[in-house]
């Protein structure tokens, strides 16, 4: 029996690994990291940082893979990202079968943590319909999390609930009904943009967490250029990006 | 100048403590912990074991001090919620004043995370307008985390939104519009029961993290005895309960 273990590492800052994922990545046999070529937004050198500071163990081993790349041909999204699911778990699948044959454990980090916008568990899914695999994730801070700490923040109003979602869905969908406070993940576009200004604050975060970390927030209507500039420049500077914001209105 | 610092600590299971939290608990001149008589709910035995087990710097000083009890005389809830917070502020000003005088760092540990269904953010802002004080967040794992940990699963369907809600927007509110995922907290009376239960699905889950942790799981209308059942006696048994769930509809 093979266990595979999820291990949520907060969103860069290695002082987000919690004592729980710390002894996890000790008791794995096997850590596999992915290498995405010479993109740097794979944080591959990252995750080497943070297993050589938290990992003491010289039993527990370290292996990278080079992660396959989405099929641009395929036409439907859909399709194209199954199709790369596939991909990645046949990748796992190898790795396991050569590293562990058919028992140990196989550790894998995972950028905040596994349940939030984040395609690990549907792969491990996926191993497991072709290897005896059982699936153990291991909580860590979100982004979400990152940003309101970064900005002092509650996130929800007193007992009022709030979404959470992504930029293209605020952009095709406008504003959800019945709530007031939106949390906006995933958004490549600035997509704060569409939505009527009127009444509305943002509290915006990149690399929140990391070293790099900018935080900006105000009056939608007054600060929406000035994180569109900011960003704009970040993201050259550093090569890649991910920010984060929350959404409130009166 | 006095900082405090809102320490994340998880919900219950010590190892949730990030790196982070527990060099801040370290760092502090004095952490304040909250009694609230012999009330087991209040977990003060949990915070002291998390102290003792992760603070080593000897000249960081426990405090205990007693929370102020709500005045169920004041008829009003929101002016009930008001004051006992303005009481609270009151202490924790008379603890640091009493301890630190003008200078020094006071923290304070918060179950799961600061910014999720909690006060402590609202109640250090009263304490800031009377003190002159920086508040610093130390971002935590929340139950919401610890639930999807427990069960292994994502929170989000593939680039959609979830909401996160409480037990009695749901039972007064119904199922919100605009999504099908649906997390609820702060829910004395399994309030999935208001709900019509076609095609739904649960996800639920008490004293998550902890090693009292039960979890439950399946269809809303095969199940939905079972946890009220299930929740019921474990109430019993323990004296207190804290329980969480996810709701998804087909
Ligand atoms: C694929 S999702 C993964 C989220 C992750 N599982 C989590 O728990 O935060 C990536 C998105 O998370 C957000 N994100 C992750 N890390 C971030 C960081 N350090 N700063 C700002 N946003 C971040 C951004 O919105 C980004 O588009
Ligand atoms: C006042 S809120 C605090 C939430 C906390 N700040 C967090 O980040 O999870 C309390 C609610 O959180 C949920 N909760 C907190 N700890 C829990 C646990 N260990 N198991 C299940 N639910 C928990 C329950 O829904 C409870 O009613």
């Amino acid at each position: 029996m093979i266990e595979l273990v999820l291990v949520g590492i907060g969103t860069g800052n290695p002082d987000h690994l919690t004592r729980q994922a710390i002894k996890a990545l000790n008791a794995a046999d096997l850590v596999m990291i992915p290498r995405k070529g010479q993109n740097k937004a794979d944080l591959a050198e990252l995750r080497r940082a943070i297993c050589a500071e938290v990992i003491t163990n010289p039993a527990t081993r370290l292996v990278e893979f080079d992660l396959p790349v989405r099929d641009l041909a395929t036409p439907d999204y859909r399709a194209r990202v199954d199709d790369w699911h596939d991909a990645i778990a046949a990748v796992w699948k190898e790795t396991i079968l050569a590293e562990l044959g058919s028992k140990g454990s196989a550790a894998l980090l995972v950028w905040g943590d596994a349940s939030l916008y984040d395609s690990t568990l549907r792969i491990a899914d996926r191993v497991a319909r072709v290897l005896p695999l059982t699936v153990r994730v291991i909580p860590g801070i979100t982004s979400l999390q990152a940003l309101t700490a970064a900005h002092a923040m509650p996130l929800n109003e007193i007992g009022a609930p709030f979404i959470v979602t992504t930029g293209r869905r605020l952009r095709e969908e406008g504003w959800p009904k019945g709530v007031d406070t939106l949390a906006v993940m995933l958004d490549g576009e600035c997509s704060f943009q569409s939505i009527a200004t009127e009444g509305v604050t943002i509290w915006w975060g990149a690399y929140v967490g990391m070293a790099e970390e900018i935080t900006l927030s105000g009056p939608l209507d007054k600060t929406s250029q000035r994180i569109i500039e900011t960003r704009a420049e970040a993201r050259d500077r550093h090569g890649w990006i991910m920010d984060i914001y929350i959404l409130r209105r009166a």
